[in-house]
């Protein structure tokens, strides 16, 4: 099927457009590291995005910015843009996007462990997590169709570890978080939140 | 000690107070039906309402509204409603009052089943329920000062069903959800989300 990847230049975006490849039609989009362009903050960008794919099979978002801090110092600016961006830019693009869908497709947004498992400095991420979370559980109950929409939680990816000079042994690869974002594209669950960490 | 209760005059407020005066000393604010003023939605309404309490030894809030609504026919202002008041509104006392809250007070916010138990209309008050979960188990690990915050999730309250002339025995009554209020307040938890469901 035609598979749209919002996201899909990014870490966990580019592995899990390899994967699709193998079985899908993949088209990719990014705010601006190539493929169509879309500002996820802005819902006639988004718009502009379902009317250049036309009706997809899949969408999948792994896009999404949402503000770290401690939060003393998260500005009222550091939750406006983790609101409109990683939160009401996915919410939008289920809003939007619905029509363009094709029966029985579906939706695979992402948001984070940090939902259910804070950290000091998390506060704006966790609210967009769960919140996001909260949408897609809803949102299952109406969308028309038999489209389906589900969440995937990721916790720490390998890649971003070492990218950050962390220590990776805690992450999970990116190929392997792609594996849970496959399984919801191919799968027949709905309003599910799908942890995507490294199973022990 | 001295309670702030924000939407003291309401459905679940009103006899919240009224257990609660029982032991402490309690302080009213709501945004339109009497106590002190304050309007969720506006930051510098918040501050104000801090500015006249005083400190106080813990903040409860049972307002803040999000909008009911078929998920294709929520309109851009429901959600924008939904985020500003009953979430970022919710968020925003925390932010603001912190400062205002003694040691080892606390905060106990509302959110309400809907967040992992939704129903078809609940879209924008789902997530706002979960977003704001997230937000306080979050937070509880960075409030100065050993405050405290938990989330109170009630259910479908008998007095409001009764006013809808709904069928009432699912609901719980507002004097027993008070009493899931009142634990958050006098107990020791920190980081947590209280059912507050008649219990079976």
């Amino acid at each position: 099927m035609k598979v749209l990847v919002v996201g899909g230049t990014g870490t966990l975006g580019a592995p899990l457009v390899e994967a699709l490849k193998a079985k899908h039609d993949v088209v990719v989009a990014s705010h601006s590291r190539g493929g169509l362009k879309v500002d996820l903050a802005d819902k006639a960008s988004i718009a502009r995005l379902f009317q250049a794919t036309g009706r997809v099979g899949a969408v999948v978002c792994t896009a999404g910015s949402a503000r770290f801090g401690a939060l003393a110092a998260l500005t009222d600016e550091d939750f406006e843009v983790s609101l409109e961006n990683k939160l009401m830019g996915q919410v939008n693009l289920v809003r939007v996007g619905a029509s363009s869908v094709a029966d029985g497709g579906s939706f695979t947004l992402t948001s984070g462990v940090l939902s259910h498992s804070p950290m000091p400095g998390s506060a704006a991420i966790s609210l967009v997590n769960a919140g996001l979370e909260g949408f897609a559980r809803a949102a299952s109950l109406e969308l028309p169709r038999g489209i389906r929409i589900n969440v995937v939680s990721p916790g720490w990816v390998t890649e971003t570890l070492l990218a950050m000079k962390m220590d990776p042994s805690e992450g999970t690869p990116a190929a392997e978080v792609a594996r849970s974002y496959v399984s919801s594209v191919e799968g027949s669950a709905t309003g599910t939140v799908i942890d995507a960490r490294k199973k022990a």
